[in-house]
């Protein structure tokens, strides 16, 4: 970072990447003059290049923010990315291992030795630690847990013994604990003394002999009120905290209900284990958000936008075979009709749009379910209103869609028989759909899974191959032999 | 809230949304055995029964934090949700306004009359009266806004002069500017005559006599640095300021890695215009996030979730006639192309499969393009690389999806000729699909557009349709007459 205001982080980003790529590129450049020369000094005057070249890569890094360097690590190919790691990792410290994804985080890691992992993690917390854990070798893991101090280590592994959606695996342990029957003038000349506080201090925890959290301090009535006042008198006692076990997702949306920037974690009887800071929280929403989205597409994990091509293609792979498997359904559906194509092959161009628009419809309920059941805002006391309301409007679709896709069906082949078929299995279609829509996200809430996985490609695969059943046997019934 | 920590705040939500359904229930339940009874009283025991039960509701929602009372209300069907808000209107202030989603909003201001708005407004600050604007009729706007005093009818001017996509649409006004020639001391008197810092006040702003941002004072400086400290020696040079008309998504990035809580916004002379806190960026991010995952599945906008079905039909119609309208593209392509399909009508189940997987392959390259690009990762300097990757990884996953529909396809009908057709169908549409997946995001973003907007639909338009045409063309090219 410059060392005045910064302004427009994005271009001036862009701006320092595009010199890095320039000054590797140079440098290859450079390297291959030496190759095509006739000197007998290749190999040292390589060296020479590579030296001078990262002396200048190191400079222009040296002042920047360790997430802004791990962008811009992200954003190089894997050659160039290596190139400047082995360039700068002497100087910094491992928080730029923690800015850059996990996908990215591999690439780098795997290329450095053990020694210098435990040195990197020397600098940082035992949370931060954590966070690198699944992608440290275990050798290196090892080393790092033997260089750690008691508390660290007993840290580190509390952290580690949650599960990624608890409250437990986000917490940090910067918090500042008190006792109640001090005086704020005591807790100032205390925090002098500190020198510092830890980052997104914004009150203390005010506990009890058994380390039970009685209240919170915010840290401005430090400030604002009386230094010959009592902790106790000047503390909050109505406030907010987090059970150590419970859903991290129950946190976040606490934390955005009552705008929060740091709350206590506690333990089943109340004592105080580490506190949640709205920065863990913040990266918790983008990573759930992230891997939603990636999720539903069928891209199994992050992917470093230049893994190598066959990790990448094992990434995707697996989504594609399970459709592909759900896709052949439905062409047994149809091989099973096909003599009633063959007398009618009208219906083989009709049959498609019957199947799609049952399963875009089928989504658009999946996802508000989804999304309300996120909130919320669905509970045992409302949801059969809800069922009913969305059936209504399923037969409201169904009605309009159904005329729309009959209509323009006569328009194509001038069969009102035909018509009628198409545009009634349309209707039933997104009966089907809705009511599936509806059924996946609850049943899977009820049964107290992640209601969005999977939803979309169960409702595909049945909406599919249930729009060509429809028509197909609509069809056999009514329209062949006429 | 509870008047001590509150713990599992889900649970007690669900718990206090019960009770009050049940009061509702029982509210309706007397009055349907008045209705039945034959005194002459009806109307006056109908009166005392709904008093009875408002005063319930109100007080149990008395010490009920506001965004709290706002998930009951959205979790609550019109009628009973309209029954507790007019029950609780009176006691509460603007701030559930605020915290309910905007449909369900609408919902509750519909009934509400001007002059009860304007006192809502009045306990409200500028930014917050600025996020109800959109929702507020006009007359009730103009009260509002004459109700005001200069400072801060100004300040809503501004923010509302700012589109939604805007740094000067999320700021607010509670920064506290100070001179860099004062003492710390003096800071420190200043603040205890305040006698309360505005939320999220993590640091202090140092502005020169022109109002430009000179640094940054961290509030926790004024408790570890010498009282005689001039604020230019303690403060902070090196930090983070936003441009008010800049892009909130980058704002959002950056709050992100660099941990922040609030940051001055400035104007295009660095002039200070308000800050930016972290709950504004949390808002943000939400709500970009909903919006993203509705619009996907066509939903236009935020649905209440007891909105008539009218409103709610409409909200998904544009969508469905948009996919009707893609739909009939591929039904006249294969239409076209009956002829081929009567002389092999496995053709006809074949075909679906190629166009699915087409739609399905080239979404998981859009999707990783949008977030890439998202993150800032894409640039011009390894763009090229990224698609000669993505392509190179088309290429691999066309010979194997190929290859196994081919197969499969062999295995139905043992026909090795229809087998190669419909396995290099696959292949093609699969490199068409990828294609496309990367331009329609790559080519948006450059000419400054949204990269996600209609992504997922137009590609499964051109996927669906070229994987029909493809088959059949190869299929007359190839297996006709043979």
């Amino acid at each position: 970072m410059d060392s005045s205001a910064q302004l427009d982080s994005t271009n001036f980003l862009q701006h320092q990447l595009h010199d890095i790529v320039s000054l590797l590129e140079k440098q290859e450049l450079e390297k291959s003059l030496v190759d095509k020369s006739t000197s007998s000094h290749h190999d040292l005057e390589e060296t020479l290049i590579v030296k001078q070249h990262q002396a200048r890569i190191q400079e222009r890094l040296a002042d920047m923010h360790s997430a802004d360097i791990a962008l811009i690590l992200e954003s190089l190919p894997l050659d160039q990315r290596q190139s400047v790691w082995n360039s700068i990792k002497g100087d910094h410290d491992g928080q730029i291992l923690l800015e850059v994804s996990d996908a990215v985080r591999q690439t780098l890691i795997s290329g450095m030795k053990a020694e210098e992992l435990v040195t990197f993690a020397s600098s940082l917390d035992a949370d931060e630690i954590a966070d690198l854990a699944d992608d440290l070798p275990k050798p290196a893991m090892l080393k790092i847990l033997r260089s750690l101090n008691n508390r660290e280590r007993t840290n580190l592994k509390t952290i580690l013994s949650y599960e990624d959606d608890q409250v437990g695996a986000f917490m940090d342990f910067g918090m500042i604990a008190i006792r109640d029957d001090l005086s704020l003038e005591a807790i100032i000349d205390y925090i002098r003394k500190l020198g510092k506080l830890p980052g997104h201090t914004d009150k203390l925890f005010v506990v009890d002999q058994d380390n039970i959290v009685k209240g919170v301090l915010p840290v401005q009535r430090l400030l604002t009120h009386a230094p010959e006042l009592q902790v106790a008198d000047a503390m909050v006692t109505d406030f907010v905290q987090f059970r150590i076990d419970h859903d991290t997702a129950d946190a976040s949306r606490a934390f955005e209900r009552y705008d929060l920037i740091s709350a206590p974690v506690v333990d089943s009887r109340g004592e105080l284990q580490g506190r949640l800071c709205v920065d863990s929280i913040i990266d918790f929403i983008r990573e759930k958000n992230d891997e939603e989205m990636l999720s539903k597409a069928g891209v199994e994990e992050d992917e470093d936008l230049f893994s190598g091509i066959w990790k990448s293609a094992r990434n995707r792979w697996g989504w594609l075979l399970i459709n592909v498997a759900t896709a052949l359904a439905s062409t047994r559906i149809i091989g099973f009709y096909e003599d009633v194509i063959l007398q009618l092959v009208a219906l083989a161009s009709l049959m498609p749009i019957v199947a799609a628009m049952g399963g875009n419809t089928g989504n658009q309920t999946s996802i508000l379910i989804i999304r309300s059941l996120a909130l919320g805002q669905i509970n045992p006391d409302n949801v059969r209103r809800l069922i009913k309301k969305e059936l209504m409007l399923a037969v409201l679709n169904g009605l309009f869609i159904g005329i729309i896709v009959g209509v323009l069906s006569w328009l194509l082949y001038h069969d009102k028989a035909l018509a009628f078929v198409v545009g009634s299995a349309m209707l039933i279609n997104l009966l089907v759909a809705v009511t599936v829509g509806l059924s996946i996200p609850l049943l899977r809430h009820k049964y107290g899974r992640d209601p969005a996985v999977g939803a979309s490609i169960m409702l595909t695969a049945i909406t599919d191959s249930m729009g060509f059943f429809i028509v197909l046997i609509l069809a056999k019934m009514f329209l062949v032999g006429r």
